[in-house]
């Protein structure tokens, strides 16, 4: 299918379109009109059937939409049909958990390797992987076909990480390090601030409860 | 300071300011302007006027932004003077990896308490709080004045977990689990989901990394 450039803030939603229909197709549901699936998204009929338009034709009037398919096609466009292999650089707490979230395997990611520069946590397991030193980094990334790199470590040490996994060769960057990252046009970044989501909650919290209770 | 309701959209961004001024603040820098500002974060100098207008007055023609005195302002808006208390749902490796992360302290966020289903989990201990049966929940909420639900649970359970906190008078639940929750006004609602940033990484390898490299 011939695609046309999709604006970020489709590609923001199409996840959750994603997990929806997944959810709909395990619970034996064949199709679904924009209205429906508009009642259980909580977001506009009209929304639902812009943002699917962007892929063609997948709507039929008065038939709605097939949801095997419509799932197919989200999941080809999200490019889950192909594997992707990551490391994670930073093997505390938060690198482990992610080494060991075996949901992401489903969707064609493949958890390739751990790096740490503590030689304590070095040669220690996660989830069958060896940690291996920051020494390795490169040549890892080289030999092993490493499509995205997770970092897990504090930001002091994220830019230049971040410069060496650029001149390795990686595509992307999923980011947990408190900090933005500048790399070339190319890279794809994508951050997740945990503080920053927290902070979010905090302000809501102060703004919106106390009214109401 | 009387402040006017600000959009949800500035709520997002508030985080990222407050990041940016502490590091600032930590360097030892006193003051700003807009353009310089605008460098930093790479986005428009007159974004960052209109967002810090909402909060009012804090630049001044020609002198430009006073870090310090802007990065406590913006604490205060985002409620990070005040206290609170947080639970964890989950006490698996996600579970544990938050538990232990040091740096929502300093924000003001407390951990307070660790709750499993899994008998296995009861008892052990998690940054010296030990696992708690989920028997003690509504209670523990109501007698510890726990502000921030954090849930790191499978999705099969969020929805009967989400709706128990609601009942034992919790405000927020920050939502690990890969799924939406149905939550009464008045209670605050913040996702994470990891497997949904991680898809919109995917889709923007798969239609960006290749025509470049």
């Amino acid at each position: 299918m011939e695609e046309k450039e999709i604006s970020q803030a489709v590609v923001q939603r199409l996840p959750r379109y994603f997990r929806y229909l997944d959810e709909l197709r395990n619970n034996g549901v064949e199709r679904i009109s924009s209205q429906e699936l508009s009642e259980l998204m909580k977001v506009t009929a009209s929304q639902i059937r812009q943002d699917l338009n962007n892929f063609g034709g997948f709507g039929q009037q008065g038939y709605g939409y097939n949801v095997d398919f419509l799932y197919h096609e989200i999941g080809k466009i999200l490019g889950l049909d192909k594997k992707h292999h990551f490391i994670i650089i930073g093997a505390g707490n938060l690198g482990r958990a992610l080494g060991n979230y075996i949901k992401f395997e489903r969707r064609g990611f493949i958890f390739s390797g751990i790096f740490d520069q503590d030689e304590k946590l070095v040669g220690s397991f996660v989830r069958g992987l060896p940690v291996r030193p920051m020494e390795e980094l490169e040549r890892f990334v080289r030999e092993n076909d490493i499509d995205i790199a997770v970092l897990t470590i504090p930001k002091a040490g994220a830019a230049e990480v971040a410069e060496r996994l650029v001149g390795s060769g990686i595509k992307a960057i999923w980011n947990f390090a408190h900090v933005d990252l500048n790399v070339p046009d190319g890279i794809q970044v994508e951050n997740v601030h945990l503080s920053d989501s927290l902070m979010r909650l905090s302000y809501n919290i102060n703004h919106y409860s106390q009214e109401k209770t």
